[in-house]
């Protein structure tokens, strides 16, 4: 019998995995720490495979996998010689199957799926884990439901139409519109794997189990990580949880959530000492993913923070921008905005950290930039307008 | 001193990396084949490390790395089920750092221009060869030129932008555009490392050498590949032609070219049994990237397919658009639609090809689907309009 652990009161329940809460705190749910002595197959290629003493799982279908994991960590030497600082690497999570970290937790959470014989699931998302649910889903021959807001672009319509699931646009309040899932989900036998779905979170410490490998079974100093539902964060520190409770790490990384000053209810909550974050009540629109206003994970992420020393962070549109441009032109990497956000926030704080020599941080990079071209502005680009016998003139001008 | 030889003619030339011509043919000039009894490096993580051996490349700078290679091979399991088919795998080039094969030669290329300590570089590309060129250009610090068409759209522009090159929109047909580049390119010291580049071409090979040992060290008895300019399918072909050189296999697979039927000039070449093409002209335009009426490997991929008993065919845009769409469907892999072309092909020949139990056909998928939204139809698709009040009455009609 699996069961979850509340963070907050510290009981455990068996798993339901149609309501993953707290029946008391409303809380979601976690696998409680591995504590078990199996190693990590080295051996092993396939990213689940070497790590399934880590994952909830008994079993894994390699049908199911569509190559997630194994992503690049990248030192970003042309951006350490820039800013002279010490080492510092991108975890590019964008080289994922549908080009996110979301493919980290539904390759989990599929698995788990399919060995429940469970034919129907369903998500609840703006943007990335739509596609990465649809694909999954279609792979594993699952019907699949995918709930998007009325206002969702036709770029994200289209990288998730693509797979064929039962595609709802639905207006209305997005929050409301995750807790409706459950019922759905439950009433109709839909397992609805949204955001902090505690196989999804499992899923998501394979990236960070992956960095300790890289890293040559070190952990880094500071991670720096995107939060919008919280849900990236909550299994990136599990990750190192697990690590440290295995005596395979001395130390836990300093944690750095980063969100966008335009919607930061927990980098506000953090600020103030609070305990649990204050809903954001009718957000601007932003068009990109780490404005949840009601992040469903937020109060865990608040919690382990401060256990942690880590911080919660803010940053500006124009400091994101800005980052994004960074990473392109120094380091050849063209990330979504919510991405380099890490960066900006890394650049807003790296004064008060602690960057020794032998000091790593590594940045978390969430998803393709190619998910999100619209939000561009390239006025500051270098485009020229010739024809094939002035080019030579043109170039004369240039070189 | 650097040798390259020209496949038709059979004479050496030195290298000179601003017009790798033969001076007679005007065909383009490869790198011999690799004869050396140096191993695979199997401990090596990055793929330029542990196939060494097989580059013309004396010394790897890591600092020009992108994470490139170690695509995944992917078991096309529920399509083989669907029709019948035996082993059916899809080696996947859309997970390299900027979503296409393209960077695997531009990998190489960057390394031979920052060894030579050439400080500018170029290309000319209708689109996934600009963002990958850009993108090491970025990373080795050189000034980066790339030469697109003046009809180029928005989408590939943004890809390509965000990296800052200078990029120009040249009016004009693109094959004097191809050659205009090379005389530019020697005026200017800027090294064109275009399609049919000898650099280029070797680093296509590492597709195929891991594809090798990705399949325990067997070669595929057929390999499908998108073919443009020709480069990437004579890259691969070099790749087993390398093993076989060294006896690590019996037989090079058979390889079948696929081209988009509005624009087959090899295809065309190929039936009527010539062993030259014929350039297209006032090709109909075709907004997807196996379409290149003039292409410059095209008579290296003639002769060399006969060479090897391979094939190649064309199929139609709805051939296209249907394998597409079967891939996303059945294995939830979302690519561009030159890139499902290999199905398309596989699935018209597959009649003809000797498909008993143990031989296995790779489908070489070149590019992300991200890449071209903008082709995708998707009035097939299932979109729902809902409310949250009135989700549950939706949900009831389609579980």
């Amino acid at each position: 019998m699996e069961h979850l652990e509340c963070v907050f009161c510290n009981r455990h329940y068996s798993l339901n995995i149609f309501n993953p809460f707290c029946p008391d705190c409303r809380e979601p749910l976690l696998f409680p720490i591995v504590t078990r002595e199996e190693k990590i197959l080295f051996d092993k290629s396939e990213s689940l495979e070497k790590f399934i003493n880590f994952l909830p799982i008994e079993q894994l279908d390699q049908n199911l996998f569509l190559g997630e994991g194994n992503t690049p960590l990248l030192p970003l030497q042309n951006l350490m010689s820039k800013f002279d600082l010490p080492l510092l690497y991108a975890k590019d999570e964008s080289r994922n199957p549908t080009l996110s970290f979301k493919d980290r937790g539904t390759a989990v959470a599929i698995q788990k799926a399919v060995s429940l014989n469970i034919s129907k699931i369903g998500t609840v998302s703006v943007g990335n884990m739509a596609s990465s649910t649809a694909a999954y889903g279609a792979k594993a021959g699952l019907k699949t439901y995918v709930f998007v807001e009325e206002a969702v672009s036709q770029e994200k319509l289209l990288s998730t139409c693509i797979y064929n699931p039962f595609l709802i646009q639905v207006k209305g309040d997005y929050g409301n519109l995750f807790e409706k899932s459950f019922s759905i989900g439950k009433k109709h036998d839909i397992y609805f794997m949204n955001s902090v779905d505690p196989f999804r979170i499992e899923g998501y410490k394979l990236a960070g189990l992956e960095t300790f490998i890289q890293l040559g079974q070190k952990a880094p100093k500071y991670v720096f990580v995107p939060v919008s539902s919280g849900g990236h964060l909550i299994g990136l520190m599990k990750a190192f949880r697990d690590l440290k409770s295995r005596n395979l790490i001395q130390e836990i990384p300093k944690f750095i959530g980063v969100q966008a000053d335009r919607c930061s209810p927990l980098a506000k909550a953090y600020r103030s000492g609070k305990f649990s974050f204050e809903r954001i009540r009718n957000p601007q629109p932003i068009p990109y993913a780490i404005c949840n206003p009601n992040p469903p994970g937020g109060n865990i992420v608040l919690k382990w923070i401060r256990q942690n020393n880590g911080i919660i962070t803010d940053v500006s549109d124009e400091e994101i921008f800005h980052a994004q441009r960074l990473l392109a032109e120094y380091e050849g990497i063209f990330c979504l905005p919510a991405s380099a956000a890490t960066l900006a926030g890394f650049l807003k704080l790296s004064k008060n950290l602690d960057l020794t020599q032998n000091n790593t941080t590594v940045l978390v990079l969430t998803g393709s930039g190619l998910k999100g071209l619209k939000l561009l502005n390239i006025s500051k680009t270098r485009i020229f307008h010739s024809t094939i016998s002035t080019l030579e003139h043109t170039i004369r001008q240039i070189v």
